[in-house]
């Protein structure tokens, strides 16, 4: 299989932690970087319409708004608070001009999944008018088994699939990230499913460590780990799939090295193994 | 849902690790525990059908041997290599008179799922000469999908069923345990299919910690987490299933606690939360 077109290359902000959203978005132009994700804290203290203005301003696509989601709680009170945050979400991605919002959907410790899941899907249909009105979408992101204690009960591609069928509204897809799914052995049948729900609304790269030392922030450069890329692009992009691949990378390893030449990494990296 | 029977209280060498495996059969005994799982460092340097007896005198009985399996490699020589050590597993599982051994699959970082499953299958099969022999069965065990870059290929109970289908054979089934699969959507039905497989072999609890801080050992006793532990008993016990309930453990923090309080703390544990 051919590498990834450049032209489909997105980075996280987060992926360049250490740099000021405005120092990513120069660098990655310059790198010929075609795609933003954009995650909330880059945000922070900063005129939204304006941040997005620039971002255009040096030609990238603005692919998606990082992130929404959280709703189960234990409380009535506590799940309208995590609408309210995912209304102002809303909100941001519009002014930023964000056409869509990656959801991780949450987990109550000690909560029965089956419950949090029905409190996701309720909580996702709160939110359709809101972005309807405001032309953004929402992509549940399926999270990896290890996060079903505390960041989300939506643990496979099938499950999330559900949810969209279930929910019946083309403003609802799916993000699909390499880390949370390449171990499951339903991925290629629910890649084309997803497909066929004209929901598969965003893709995510990078790779998996072993060992793992930390859960949240040790992921992998694409190429350090062991999850197959370039199998999983191939059954995406069997689907008509031509959108963006994203990098999101979150590592304090590699965080604390220089970003400039992590920069560079990343986009060797994709041409070799994305 | 009623606790479960002390009756059916197993636990694992390794969960009271500091402990030589002679005290930990006479402590165990002393608690009221009847089963006993055998991790084979626990007999290094010991004769094993000594020790075998010495369990039995205290009238324990020997539910399994932990562990075999790591069948795939990246070369003929090295698949020979973990046959090899298999067939000495399931030696000492004869001498000791432990009817079961507990199989981590094994995984090669880089190589596909696909092969390594293919790998484990043709390694299983290869030893059921070995097992008749011995009057020892073997139980697949669904490693949590954390583990598939490195332990394991067989993530779920669903595919770990698909192989005992495939093998045909009364002498492979599955230990299931609660820390691997709890996040499963399907394991309700896999659990009843497994039995319906005759191939529910072996049940092992302890909880998942919020955070998981080592992705190795950091496991939580019985009520410090999240697994919906009276409900998968529920899910095991509708299928029929009256064997041992077994404790395994791996905790850094719970090592290195008093080890005859922490086996009081895992009795009231049972009681409470199993």
């Amino acid at each position: 299989m051919n590498s990834a077109s450049l032209d489909q290359l997105c980075i996280h902000t987060i992926t360049t932690k250490p740099w000021a959203i405005e120092t990513s978005a120069a660098k990655f132009a310059a790198a010929g970087v075609k795609g933003i994700t954009v995650w909330r804290d880059a945000l922070a203290g900063r005129d939204i319409a304006k941040t997005g203005q620039l971002l255009r301003d040096h030609g990238l696509s603005i692919v998606s708004l990082c992130r929404g989601g959280f709703f189960p709680a234990a409380t009535a009170a506590d799940r309208a608070k995590a609408l309210d945050d995912n209304r102002k979400a809303i909100a941001e991605a519009h002014a930023l001009g964000a056409p869509l919002i990656v959801l991780v959907c949450g987990a109550v410790p000690g909560q029965p999944l089956t419950e949090s899941r029905r409190q996701i899907v309720d909580g996702i249909a709160a939110l359709l008018p809101d972005c309807q009105a405001a032309g953004v979408k929402l992509a549940i992101e399926p999270l990896h088994p290890m996060y079903a204690g505390d960041r989300s009960a939506v643990n496979t591609l099938a499950q999330a699939n559900d949810m969209v069928a279930q929910l019946k509204s083309p403003l609802v897809g799916v993000a699909l990230d390499t880390y949370h799914v390449w171990w499951d052995p339903a991925l290629e049948q629910e890649i084309a499913r997803c497909a066929q729900l004209n929901a598969l609304f965003a893709y995510h790269v990078c790779d998996w460590r072993t060992p793992t030392v930390d859960m949240l922030n040790d992921r992998g450069l694409m190429g350090e780990g062991c999850i197959p890329l370039r199998q999983i692009r191939a059954w995406v992009e069997a689907t008509g799939y031509r959108g963006f691949n994203e990098v999101e990378i979150f590592s304090t390893r590699l965080w604390a090295t220089d970003q400039d030449e992590f920069l560079a990494k990343i986009v060797q990296a994709y041409r070799d193994h994305v």
